[in-house]
């Protein structure tokens, strides 16, 4: 067998060991009963370390070993460009799992796999120091995990660089700034305004499983395929895949507030077109994989808020709404519902901001994560630092950790330098959103006909299809001709909340 | 570490896995969209695969070869005879799986994983033509299973022995020719009485959510701990586990038969309540397993019928029934309700069989199942075979394969060799009861006032907790004293049912 087929081979049954494990964290996420936390924690952390055990076995380092140089990872013979870009991003994940032993990416899952109910309960019953000594633990794995990644960057580089290769905290220091310099004003003058756009609209009783049955009638139309997926409850909305063909997002319904289950399936909608939508051909490898995590993010943000908060949306579905909950809704105009649902509003919660507010709670997040991995803050000191920033940031306070340190499970997971992913989803999705617009003129109208497939095509052919072919950067070059700015996002709020407020 | 220690620590870590590979299955008949099927079929198969590999692996033949010779079983050195039961129920296991190739272990797992949804279909379709291709894979897999594992004797018996180890095809056989003797007669006697019992007081429309809800009523007064598993549904109910901390059941529910789904949940109830009663200091290894399928079904036939469908029960339940459905059963009296639920009448579906037809189902099976893996019969001869036996023994031709040789979940598992377990459980179980009502004299007491803590108590010590310490054979000893006959079964039956029928 040529080494590419060898490893395509070898790949493909290491992403079904990983598809296999996934499967065992969506049940822990959505129906595992409590007691069986520690068997599933050993469960998952024992398949974990086999599937990296696979992935630096003999299985890949052989036929990669044909194709580059297993220390520098450049390319060895004369290879066409696919075969080495391929093997330059397998080789990319090959050198970052090598250097993790086996015994700690066992204990990270295993950690990980018991801090999570936790983190579920302590939030339930708003106590932080339930959690905490779960959170030292993986503060204390994530460090180590650093030194064995043992680059030469700043600590949390190392971490970012999981999640979107090549960015750096300046980087993203660098566009927050940018962002934070047009956001603050703009968050002021609307809060200066005195603009009421009828928030409360949204916030009646509406019938769960009503809202249940109006969210995946819209999943439909979007074109995410129920036979390769379904939707379950969850505390915390996500979307999970353990192949192509079984991509299963979750949602969470709040019977006082209608948009949070439809805005959680549509952003989980969007994430779970990406992953139907992969390129099935090189399922194992990089060529079908998610370019990275803040393009997955533009996919799941596009829908949920350039698509979903927009006007056509709603010139299609509004009336539709409308006949579900006539009792909510016959006495409300469209273009009081588009203001409602367009209310911008500082909160505590990130999950529920606008797309002004949503930003500084990613900003907030990064200064803190830095702090926690650059400075070793003490874990007991972040409650009341979380509370501090939030006020500096949003000039409001949490009452409680529930409000406030306790609302994102992403830490319970061991995931630190993932939040700055989802603010650069905001920038990215608007640069590709402007891209489709330019290639398919008529794209409102198809929206306000309900009609997703052009959307959807498009993206799954120049977004999805692609894998790891592209960078990020390279992929947002592409598309735009320019590198990555905040500029196009604070453009796109400008023009769309200078129709609601006066800015 | 001495042997016994690091078997004990290998063995947890296999289960382990084994649990991992049980929620891939568990979501297979719950959740999983139909598109996962593929991908599925090859997780599963991978991971069978691995965890057989590790089982044959040196991390149990070099501390179990300390303990045992690996050729014939006998035990070494001077150990005591806790070790020596141990040691010789590891042994019998690793002795048949040494005996089967990785290869067909992974190819066996990865049939049924694809058989499995086509019988659905076929089943849901009534297209038995779409089934048998699958079938006749399994079916010569089968016979290179009973090859692999070369044992002289027939080979139906080398199937039968891996659910009931030690019972022969001869002992069944003689088991069911005392059954048929006696129950015949009895079947034909209560044809022939013209009693009506009022079966139509349970074929009335029942409110699925309140059949679902009073089905968990039971289940927690029985002792099943919803901590430590859970309820679904899915096509045909079941019980898996994933560690005694995590056991699932299944039922299902028909609107239009109240008894569907609370017998469904009372009899996996039965089942779960052994796996959840295991003995988890020795987890992982014999002594925290089941003693055998028969056995195992004597508890969920013990729940099912002899509790609960006994009149202690229903003097308990039936007033709180009648509460839940005053519309179809406030004019219904305790006595009419008891003889409606024991009517006897021949029927298609094995599982909605009454106490006495059940068996006749079994025995249908079996003769079957015999000519299919001793004979060689073909597929598409069974569909009339199925039917003739039918009429053969019930009297009634079913009309549609649904309704015939497509009902039962088992041969798209792979699974042949398992029904005969299903009538052990009936004779099993009353000779298990009636030990339980000589130590816990007011036991009907106890039911009627829906206190199961003594009988569940009972069960844990003297059945759950024994694991293989004990072969079936002996516990039947131990219990009564003698070997297992048909006798104790049928005249229970006598009992019971004289006071309904004229028998």
């Amino acid at each position: 067998m040529n080494p590419v087929d060898a490893l395509k081979n070898e790949l493909k049954q290491i992403k079904d060991l990983k598809g296999a494990i996934n499967l065992l964290y969506w049940d822990m996420e959505t129906y595992m009963p409590k007691g069986g936390t520690e068997a599933r924690a050993r469960q998952v952390s024992m398949l974990e370390a086999m599937a990296h055990e696979r992935f630096i076995g003999e299985g890949v380092s052989k036929p990669l070993g044909e194709l580059v140089d297993l220390d520098s990872g450049k390319s060895l013979n004369g290879l066409d460009s696919n075969t080495e870009r391929l093997s330059f991003e397998i080789w990319k994940d090959y050198h970052r799992a090598v250097a993790l032993p086996k015994e700690f990416v066992e204990e990270l899952s295993r950690t990980a796999s018991l801090a999570h109910p936790v983190w579920v309960e302590a939030r339930e019953k708003n106590d932080f120091s339930l959690f905490s000594p779960h959170l030292e633990k993986l503060i204390a794995l994530k460090h180590k995990e650093i030194s064995y990644l043992g680059s030469n960057s700043i600590p949390y580089d190392t971490l970012l660089d999981e999640y979107e290769p090549g960015v750096t905290t300046e980087d993203v220091e660098k566009l927050f700034s940018e962002l934070k310099t047009d956001l603050v004003p703009m968050i002021k003058a609307i809060q200066d305004s005195g603009v009421d756009t009828k928030r409360e609209i949204l916030q009646q009783h509406y019938d769960a499983n009503k809202q249940w049955e109006f969210s995946e009638v819209i999943l439909k139309d979007m074109g995410y395929d129920f036979n390769c997926g379904r939707q379950d409850k969850a505390v915390h909305p996500f979307t999970i895949d353990f192949h192509p063909t079984d991509v299963r997002i979750t949602t969470r319904i709040n019977e006082n507030n209608l948009m949070d289950c439809l805005t959680g399936s549509i952003h989980e909608g969007g994430h779970a077109l990406y992953e139907q939508g992969l390129d099935t051909d090189w399922y194992g490898t990089p060529f079908c994989e998610a370019i990275s995590y803040g393009i997955h993010e533009s996919q799941s943000r596009l829908w949920e808020n350039l698509v979903g908060l927009s006007k056509p949306f709603w010139e299609y579905y509004f009336p539709k709404l409308q006949t579900v909950f006539p009792e909510n809704l016959s006495n409300v105009s469209l273009d009081e519902f588009y203001r409602s649902i367009n209310t911008v509003k500082p909160g505590f919660i990130r999950v529920d901001a606008d797309e002004l507010t949503y930003n500084l709670h990613i900003m907030l997040r990064f200064e803190i994560e830095q702090m926690i991995i650059n400075d070793n803050i003490e874990v007991a000191a972040l409650p009341s630092l979380w509370n501090d920033k939030m006020e500096e940031y949003l000039g409001i306070r949490p009452e409680t950790d529930t409000e406030g340190i306790l609302q994102d499970v992403h830490w319970s997971h061991g995931s630190f330098g993932y939040f700055p992913t989802y603010a650069l989803g905001n920038l990215y999705n608007i640069i590709i959103f402007n891209k489709v617009n330019e290639d398919i003129p008529d794209l409102n109208n198809n929206i306000s006909n309900g009609k997703f497939s052009p959307l959807r095509e498009w993206l799954k052919k120049n977004i999805h299809q692609v894998g790891r072919k592209q960078t990020a950067k390279e992929m947002i070059q592409s598309l735009s001709g320019e590198n990555l700015t905040a500029k196009p996002f604070i453009t796109y709020l400008r023009n769309k909340y200078s129709e609601i407020y006066p800015i």
